[in-house]
C-alpha cells in the first residue's frame, strides 16, 4: 500500500464540511491519522462515534500538535482567535488550509498570527447544503465540484501542491484564483442569492398569520427555494455578509438597480421591457447548462 | 366502461401546461375528444403526432364549437381575443376554464366577453417549468401539486364541481380560494421569487465579461436556482407581472423593506440584527417542510 498523503489531518469544525471531508479523507486512505477539534462537546462524541476520526476535543492546540495538515472549517468569525490558539502548538512545516466561503478577511485574519514555518492555503469548496452538524455530512459531496485555492503571494508550491492533491483525490475539481477575485464571484453566484432567499422569507414571515399560513401552504413557486436557502446555518452566513461586506454591498447595488428598473417598467406597464430583459436572462441559463454546472431538469 | 366526465375537451395553448393537460386528461379517460388549438403551426402538428388531440389548427372557434370543457392555456394578455374570438361559436351549457397565474385580471378580461349561457371556472394549477411547447409537457406534472379554483360569486356549482373532479381524477389537490386572494398569496410565492430571479441574473449579465464567466463557471450556490427560474417564458411572465401589478408592486416593496434592513445591518456590522434575522427565516423553512410541500433535501 503506498504512503498516505498525509501523516496527521487535524479538522477544527466538525459540521457538515468538516465532517463529510473526514468522512473522503478516511475513504480515500489520505491520512494516517484524522483528529478532530470542535467546540461543542456533542459534536466531538458523534465525530468519534461515526468513526471519522480517532479522537477529538474541544482542546485546538493540543488537537494539531502533531498535525501535518490543519482544516479549519468553522465560521470565519472564529479565525483569528483559533489562530491564536493553535499557533505555538504547530510544527514546522504543518500546513493549514481552510474551507470559508469567504477568503480575503480570512488570510487577513490569519496573517501575522500563524508562524513562519507553517504554510496557509486558502480554500472553498463550493459544496454544502442548509443543514449542520456532523450528522448532516456524507461522503462524496465534494465529488465533481469545484474548489477554488486562494494562496497569497509567497506561498510554497508545494503546500499548495499537496492541499489540490488532496482535493483532487477525493473528486473535486481544483481551480487556483486571486482571493479579491473570488470574494467578488462568490459576492454574485452565492452571498447575493443567499441575501435575497433569506430577505423573501423574511417578508412572508412578516405577512399576517392566515396569509402566511396560505403562503406556506402554496410554497411549491419560487418560494420554495428560497425556504431552502434561507434554512442555512445563521452564524455562518452572518460572518460571511460581514467578512465580505464590500463585494457584498456592491453586487446588491447592482442588483437593486436592476430590480428597481424591473419594478419601474411593471408600474408603467412596460411589456417591451420587461420581454427584453426576461429573454436575456435566458442566455445565461444556456451558458450554465452549457458548464454542466446545471442539468437540464424540469422544476 | 363508465362515461367520460366530458365529451369533446377544447384547449387553447398547447404550451407545457395544455399538452401536459392533454396527456391526463386522456390518459385518464375524461374526454371523449381532445381539440387543440394554437397560434403556432408547428405546435398543432406537435400535439397531433404527439396523439395528444385528434386535430389542432389555429382556429379558435371551430376548435370550440362542439366542446364541453374548453381550458384556454396561454399567456393571460390573450384572454380578451381569445374571448372575442370563441364567444359566438361556445354551445350553451359549455365550460371554459384556464390555467393562468393571475386570477383577477383573467376574469376581468373575460367578464362581459363571454356569453351568459356558459359558466367560466378560473383554476391556476400551481405546477410547471421553465421550458416550453408540447414537447416538454409530460403526464403526472399535476400529481399532487395543488389546483386552486376562483370561481366569481354567481358560478354555477355543477361546473365547478366538474371541473374540481376533472383536476381530482389527474391526481391534483383542488383549493377553492378567492381571486383577489390567490394573487396577493401568488404574488408572495411565485411571482416575487421570479421577479427576483430574473433581477438576480440580468445583475450577473452586466458584469464584464471576464468576471461573467468565472460566475457561470462557478454558479453551484443560490444562484443556479435563479437561473433555472430566470429561464421561464419571457411572455407569460411579462403578463403575469403586468396584470397582478398592484400585488406584486406591494410585495416588492415589503420585500424592499426588508432588504434594506439586512443591507443596513451589514454595512453597520450588526451581526445581531443578521443572525436573529436568519434564525427567524428557519421556521418557516419548517413549517413548509411539515406542508411537505418541500423535501428535506441536501442540496
Amino acid at each position: 500500500m503506498s504512503q498516505p498523503l498525509f501523516g496527521q489531518v487535524t479538522i477544527i469544525g466538525c459540521g457538515l464540511i468538516g465532517s463529510s471531508l473526514a468522512r473522503d479523507i478516511a475513504a480515500n486512505r489520505l491520512a494516517r491519522e484524522i483528529v478532530g477539534v470542535d467546540s461543542d462537546p456533542e459534536h466531538c462524541r458523534q465525530v468519534v462515534e461515526l468513526g471519522l476520526a480517532s479522537r477529538a476535543s474541544g482542546d485546538a492546540a493540543a488537537g494539531v500538535r502533531d498535525a501535518d495538515l490543519v482544516i479549519i472549517a468553522t465560521p470565519v468569525s472564529t479565525y483569528a482567535e483559533i489562530g491564536r490558539q493553535i499557533a505555538s502548538a504547530l510544527k514546522p512545516g504543518a500546513i493549514v488550509t481552510d474551507v470559508g466561503s469567504v477568503k480575503v478577511a480570512v488570510i487577513q485574519a490569519l496573517a501575522g498570527i500563524l508562524p513562519t514555518h507553517v504554510q496557509f492555503v486558502p480554500g472553498h469548496p463550493i459544496a454544502g447544503g442548509e443543514k449542520s452538524g456532523p450528522s448532516a455530512g456524507s461522503a462524496g459531496i465534494f465529488n465533481d465540484r469545484w474548489s477554488v485555492l486562494t494562496p497569497p503571494p509567497g506561498t510554497e508550491q508545494t503546500a499548495i501542491d499537496k492541499v489540490a492533491e488532496m482535493w483532487s483525490a477525493i473528486g473535486a475539481r481544483v481551480e487556483l484564483m486571486e482571493a479579491a477575485r473570488h470574494d467578488q464571484v462568490l459576492a454574485m453566484t452565492s452571498h447575493l442569492p443567499h441575501l435575497i432567499g433569506f430577505a423573501i422569507v423574511h417578508t412572508a414571515n412578516k405577512l399576517a398569520e392566515d396569509t402566511k399560513s396560505e403562503v406556506i401552504k402554496f410554497s411549491a413557486g419560487g418560494f420554495r427555494d428560497s425556504t431552502r436557502i434561507a434554512a442555512s446555518d445563521p452564524t455562518m452566513w452572518r460572518d460571511i455578509f460581514l467578512s465580505n461586506k464590500a463585494a457584498v454591498l456592491d453586487t446588491l447595488q447592482r442588483f437593486t438597480e436592476e430590480l428597481t428598473m424591473l419594478q419601474k417598467a411593471i408600474r408603467d406597464g412596460d411589456g417591451a421591457t420587461l420581454y427584453a430583459t426576461f429573454s436575456k436572462t435566458r442566455e445565461i441559463r444556456r451558458a450554465v447548462i452549457d458548464q454542466k454546472q446545471a442539468f437540464d431538469q424540469k422544476q
